[in-house]
């Protein structure tokens, strides 16, 4: 295995309570603490939030989009520029997506075989084609400390499409192996099998044979129910090899990264929070809030007593409704600010709990307190992850 | 006069240079180095900027649309919420129109009579009345320190509907001045008489008859032509009160405020630098630069060199125009963060150019290297001040 010489990224297990672990994560722009959320900074920006925003939060890591960037401005533009971190000014790690997952959902727009994708742009439809070997190499230009294999993201519940679908995956987790050559960067496989234990396991033993540095587990947070995804996680995670980190991709609702690193997840996504916030719902303890609410017309208190971020320190609901009624930017700015922080402090206490051996007493208040949006929040969560492409995330 | 009391807004002219001027406005929210730029925060929130942004970029004082807020969320709101400058966390002095100008702009939806104007909400389309006792109520209600009479802008080149307009607008400033009853907030008058100079000079004398503690002059930058702004400035300053702080309304282009410190204007307003910004378009010593243009790909260069904003010290050219090509809102913060801190710092130098008895030289040195944007430039700054109607500003 190429990957498998030095790696530029490893993991130490720190602790573990029951499932839920607590670890540090190096790579080559340093260490990050796990369980962690990533921001998704899609074309090359977090929506709404500067850099120094971002280091004022303390997030650890973030997400771009290797689609996006692929198109516009481009990963050899930004090689040239210096990578991505240099061009978007985040010294801390970024992890890459590796484009599969827009692709597969342009749906129209796109034609797959056992080699690649062929798929049309969705800013000016002209045609592009994403191989293993392909998208590997525009991960290589864009510099993340930690790309990811081309992956097909099936319906999750046509058993015989999604077990052709995991298959191809296999195959293209090996090629994108053999393709990768850049010493500071590392690959991650991607386990898939839709709603099925026996797929689902199929995958997992396939991939850990590849012996990958980190591990994701995709095609969750797709439309399946909620119970389904904790199905396949209890499923799925205790078949990963222990020493390794687990990345969820596109979750992000407190309550489902509560359920995560109870289920031994390291790593998670999501668009969630940005996006929440540009329709003017930010995060409480207690659940969802619409910022748009006539109830918070005349409300002096913050989004959330006690919470340390800028939006709460500083501003009222009265003011932030006025800013969401009215559409400004500044509106959008604090909503983000407020439910970046919110889920990366949770993401903070979630560890400290593993580390107390309290991991258990947390997630049980913490759910009976926190209202879920029920199926809406699936619902969202899957137009976000889909929103992802072009303008419409924004 | 009832303003004519102790006065809470006080004026030191510190040095003359020629006609420049360089002073210290004192108010209740602190003093105020003159000549000024007073970015526009239209709805109680300069676009896209956080207070904190602007208490970094030094900003004085700015500028909040009476009309608006008191459409949305409403004066009295503000009031029971602590005042304006509580409720957007603002800590230093603010200055409103009386909302007239905007009332005027709506065409359409307005009806006017000697002792005020009905027009409808560009919002929801209801029905309401300004009075000059109505403005003055408001703008007390909103806590400014510096508010502004009631005034009829009428299009500068009909002679006999500008002198009735202009007569009108005495009357109006008059009822305020008696309608005006807050001891923490000066009011100012406002000079009209389009581009006749018997009639700003009419107008002026009118005014400064009222003893008002500042003089605006209005009706400039509505369309005429720029040879025919400069010229009324040139009639009408002298004829102002030289110990009272002039404020010349919605101007703000680089060239201008130059042109108008030369004139001895001390105060600026403009949502030139916000909106422009918006559309990706860039101050710099050598003109205005749009984002967008494709020279900028590859350019590792900031927006200007040596420029100390947080956009200029982190952020090449080349990230700005990925941004804003993918109208992401990190873009329009960065250039507006920029184009604000281009005009306070221009201010900042032609306030120590005065003071250094250099001002011709610096006057001469700046416009010879900066290409102003001709015609262009004046009809931008109309649409930028009509646009500070709704949604359009944005």
């Amino acid at each position: 295995m190429v990957a498998s010489a030095v790696q530029p990224v490893s993991f130490d297990l720190l602790a573990r309570d029951d499932a839920a672990r607590a670890g540090l994560l190096h790579t080559p722009h340093g260490d990050v603490a796990t369980p962690v959320f990533c921001p998704v900074g899609t074309q090359a920006t977090v929506k709404a939030l500067a850099p120094r925003d971002l280091l004022e939060l303390d997030a650890p890591m973030i997400l771009a989009n290797t689609y996006h960037l692929y198109l516009r401005p481009g990963a050899a533009l930004i090689a040239r520029l210096g990578g991505l971190h240099r061009f978007m000014d985040w010294p801390r790690p970024i992890l890459t997506d590796s484009g599969g997952f827009q692709v597969f959902s342009l749906q129209e727009l796109r034609k797959l075989d056992d080699t690649g994708v062929t798929f049309r742009s969705h800013i000016d439809g002209s045609e592009h084609r994403f191989t293993p070997e392909r998208v590997v190499e525009i991960q290589e230009q864009l510099g993340s400390d930690i790309a990811m294999v081309l992956d097909e993201c099936a319906e999750p519940h046509d058993y015989a499409y999604v077990q052709a679908a995991m298959r191809r995956t296999h195959l293209w987790a090996e090629a994108c192996l053999k393709a990768h050559t850049r010493a500071d960067q590392a690959l991650f496989g991607i386990v898939q099998g839709g709603v099925f234990e026996d797929l689902r396991a199929e995958s997992a033993r396939a991939l850990a044979a590849l012996d990958f540095p980190g591990y994701a587990i995709g095609g969750l947070s797709v439309g399946e129910t909620k119970a389904d995804m904790l199905r396949i996680l209890d499923h799925v995670t205790p078949l990963l090899p222990q020493a390794k980190p687990r990345y969820l991709m596109g979750v992000g609702s407190p309550e489902d990264l509560v359920e995560g690193v109870a289920r031994g997840v390291d790593i998670f996504d999501c668009v969630l929070p940005t996006r929440l916030a540009r329709n003017g719902a930010v995060f409480t303890p207690d659940g969802r809030m619409n910022l748009r609410n006539a109830a918070h017309t005349e409300d002096r208190r913050p989004i959330q007593e006690g919470c340390t971020c800028y939006a709460c320190t500083h501003f009222t609901r009265a003011y932030l409704r006025h800013l969401t009624m009215s559409r400004e930017i500044l509106g959008v700015y604090l909503s983000t600010l407020h439910n970046v922080h919110f889920l990366l402090q949770l993401m903070r206490d979630l560890r400290a709990a593993v580390l107390r051996g309290e991991f258990a007493a947390y997630r049980e208040a913490f759910l009976a307190r926190y209202r879920v949006a029920d199926g809406e929040a699936r619902t969202q969560n899957r137009r976000a992850r889909q929103a992802r492409l072009g303008g419409a995330d924004r």
